[in-house]
């Protein structure tokens, strides 16, 4: 690891005598990553785990930290190693570790929390107070090692392998928004159907959706949606689908609406076509305040709003096992591409470019 | 009824030889009521029930068909006899009711459907789609005689007086949204005092919220939420109090918001107020469409916004009989005045100014 | 019809001029039916629909009927038409009906009731006070024509089969069962698979049990659990089976056990599979007072125990439609034979010897 | 400490040098216990917390303790200190505590667990698989200090004085039990007013209980809960209590049952003045399996039955800290005796006696 920016107090050259490893960091205030050879391999504290990497996922947080946005500049630390989708193996633990024994194959919750407050005392955590986020507050897992707190380790099942286990967090956010809205014999529109949005559409459908109705402006995407199991898949800038969905659900509309694209045209035209009654549950992020005529979409219909974040720790993940027991989620469509991290300028362009879908690289 | 405009086919002078009755009615496209004395009484088809109307309340939607703004010139049919709020006796029964007897005391639910879509087939007719409404799509009980199908019929539980049995359906609105929210030990905040607002506090603590904060902008409606049970009543334009109400719980926020005020910065700064993983239950209607920090408020913070419209049909009636039987409900400062129907005018101008919260007429 | 027997009132010859139609009739207090050609078509009374019936499904009901056990002379009328399960055509509507018209293709809901209880006002009409049962406590569909209450009327999706539609109310349990439990994502024990447990293994994959494991002591019925998408089915007399699902359960035992055997040591084995915090659906009849260790099975594990009773009305029916239109229901295999209803008895040995599943007649 | 049994490795004399206190031991495989000054201080691994005690409260268990009955001697190692139920400030913390520091007032949940399994990762903990209980499995807090792990601590507000805040355990229990039946705006029967009984019937009045009836057979807790709360307190041993409690509930019975009694004909006898589809929650247990009804007291009524088990960790202290903070609990007829720890041995006979309901000690 050559140079460094000013700026960059974390990214520190290792000691003689330290452990080293490779890391991709984020070596500057700017666009890209730098893949480093000689980081330090983290110290644990007490209640860690080191966790030696096999595989990962790009996230699109990650495209945010590569292409150095507004976003990023203001949250992401220069010099950090970023990436919080993974699986490895317990190298090592800290002395007052319990829970976990070296060896384990592992992938981890990447929110963490001090467990002190009230949602993370009572079964939700994905939601405390004073969650961080390994990649983005602290260092991730784009490296041979990372190291995260024993409370935030899964165990992983020994039928899924390493490349899906690596993107347990992108699809635990697809499982949390459909779980959330019990789609379980309920007919289901997924608007927007990016990587969870696509994940979604399986998701959905192993955990019991009845029928699938998709959105999305490109067609390469609504084509894999149907393929997934979505019965219909619209271009959103037509807006007779909403009519469609409405005639095909008895007249009334769909049971349920996940809202995947962070689009604001896509919230006003999916909860038209949710019934009245209906649940709607929001993952993706707007890119600002939005207008909504709560009045006819919301109050007089009587609908519900979830606003979903992250995944129930660890509801979500024990019903994600189960949803990949159950041999039914299909993610080889999903999970497009895999390189080796040397290669990550290539993996992070196949991500951003579209070519790829979830892309894998394996350290 | 001397004259009736051109545009009024529903206010028609009774054939020789038919009842008639006293009634208020829509009787010209603009402001005020007329108190007719020869109104045909109602011809019940086979399903309905005819009511001899005792008291009746009136609604804040009456206010705007007495005001005739641009809502009610929309939606009212001139020469309708307006009113749904009321309490009477079944005095007629149509040939194929099975369900109640003459001289029974009843109210009724003035939202009608023909049970027919998925909500009034699964215990929702609240939002069924073919919603009508007495007193503003047909005839309604601001007569000597209101007829409604007999489905809708309540039956009023002795022990509760006409005076309170007249406003069931607004007592309702704040019945819905309380229970929606599922208030039980648990701390409540109540954007907007007006009737149903101040309705909410009594019921939220009836219905074992622990705590109950509320925010107006009326003094007086603050003194009144805190007498019915809010430990803490804020003026929402000094926003201090979102930190308050923070401080006091925990550091994090109330667990529940009860929107009952239709003001877009009472919303935002009632989200802000709410704990992450709190409940928002929205009743009162706002001006148009609003800019929500979606994001924010809702996704990050994981919360759910519940839209509440009518009363359900019936489990909000059946809560309402259990609040008024457990004797903690305090109604009597908020149904404040009650005039004769022959003061039909100062009743409404009563309830207009503010002097009075909620007013009856007495047939 | 040549001759009755004196205990038989109901099963009048028809006076001349009236119509008259075939109708399956208990004509005595003894085993068998009787199929005569005679019997009066009924009357509708003015919110009652008259349905010619297409096909009918044999109940296990109908087999204590056929049987005339204790259960079947102490409840059923002698001269009764029996049967509960259809699908045909409106014919004819009363006078006060709105719902429906005829030519509609309908099934019925063969619940009756008043809607004035709690239950039947608030969506759980099946569990009403006042429940009444069509072929049962009132004539039945085992004939030309059948009268059922327009409020149980359930229009037919053009897409589902006679043969299905036939027997949607025993489908309907399951669905119910099912349902109630709530199991997506979830792994599911059947504890007995007769018609409606084994209904019960293809409603639960379809609606999203991520593993089905399955009881049986007929090594048939367990071989067909297994093609309806069982991943595991045991015979409960070797009952190493417990240990086996807790160790495919991590360790802890199946989240839901859906009980559909009503026999007594299938309960007290099906909770000890499940895991702490499950929950398990009743729906099989146990032969009398059952004998339960409540403290260990239920209390210490804090399990949810529900009684499943009927359908809901409508709600189940709606999940049915839906679990129907998925496509993912594999009923082939369990609807096993049709008969014309002039071979009625060998329709009905068909399914009391076993040798068929369900079994349906055409009129 | 004079003499121990030879069973009891666990009461070891202090070493020298070694920190002691006093401590309430079971000291032989008898009755009663032995107040012992010079036992070792515990020592704190580097996840707990010790504790100085300041109030404790007697539980039912303790009781079982004390007379040594069958299940205490299977389950209670000889030596242990025993005592679950308490309040006092945190001495000493562990290396690697994180959550608390010393000189916090706390009370906590006795019930400890690794945190491993499907219910402790999942807001479930209270049924862990591998649950153990301070007092009973390891030393209790009938001592001058007590160890817990730093996850089971619960700050105590500033606003519950000691004495409440020694039985929050018990009181736990009692809002467990209300709050999983969810008796907000519904009429409650509580089976068995012992006394988490007691606190049940002013735990549901203070959660929104409409209307609650008891039964016990002791006529001084029956005027005791109707003290509380309780609208009727019937003697179950005359059964028209039913009949009287099904007609003061529309005809048709209780929402909610709580059995508390662990009496198998209060259940029965409960379950039958439950109204169909309500919901029984039990905490009770019984001596033994019992027999029950389940056709027609659970299935045929469409019922929910929940076993309830301890505590929600963390939610039940939660809502029991909302509930404490509404000021609507009333205690103080239930908490009837405080007794220096010196007088041990009268505090048990107060409690065991049932002059005393609930006893504190003071250390």
């Amino acid at each position: 690891m050559p140079t460094l920016t000013a700026g960059a107090p974390r990214a520190v050259k290792a000691p003689s005598g330290t452990h080293t490893m490779r890391a991709l960091i984020k070596h500057h205030a700017g666009t890209e990553l730098q893949l480093v050879a000689d980081r330090p391999v983290p110290a644990c504290g007490p209640r860690d785990v080191l966790v030696k990497v096999a595989k990962v996922g790009i996230c699109g947080t990650d495209r945010h930290i590569w292409e150095w946005d507004a976003w990023a500049a203001s949250r992401i630390p220069v010099g950090i190693v970023t990436g919080h989708e993974f699986v490895g193996t317990i190298e090592k633990i800290g002395s007052a570790v319990t829970k976990h024994a070296p060896g384990l194959r592992v992938s981890a919750e990447g929110h963490t929390t001090q467990w002190k407050d009230y949602n993370s005392r009572t079964g939700n955590a994905h939601i405390a107070l004073d969650t961080k986020i390994i990649g983005i507050d602290r260092d991730g897992c784009f490296a041979e090692y990372v190291c995260v707190p024993e409370e935030n380790v899964w165990p992983v099942h020994a039928s899924i392998p390493d490349k899906v286990a690596a993107v347990l967090d992108p699809l635990g956010n697809a499982v949390h928004t459909v779980m959330a809205a019990n789609v379980s014999a309920k007919s289901v529109l997924v608007t927007g159907t990016g990587i969870i949005g696509l994940m979604a559409v399986t998701v959905a459908k192993a955990a019991g959706a009845s029928r699938i109705f998709a959105t999305d402006i490109d067609p390469k995407r609504r084509a894999l949606a149907k393929k997934l199991g979505a019965s219909e898949a619209f271009d959103p800038r037509d807006d007779r689908w909403i009519a469609e969905i409405r005639k095909a659900c008895r007249g009334e509309g769909a049971d349920v609406l996940l809202e995947m694209s962070g689009a604001e045209p896509a919230l006003t035209q999916g909860l038209s076509a949710l019934r009245n009654g209906g649940t709607a549950a929001l993952l993706g992020l707007f890119k600002g305040p939005i207008r909504l005529d709560m009045n006819d979409l919301v109050i007089f219909k009587g609908c519900t709003v979830l606003g979903i974040n992250g995944r129930k720790m660890f509801e979500t993940w024990f019903q994600m096992e189960e949803l990949l027991l159950s041999g039914r989620l299909e993610l080889d469509d999903i999970i497009t591409h895999e390189f080796p991290i040397e290669q990550f300028k290539k993996a992070h362009e196949t991500m951003i470019s579209g070519e790829g879908i979830k892309v894998v690289m394996a350290l």
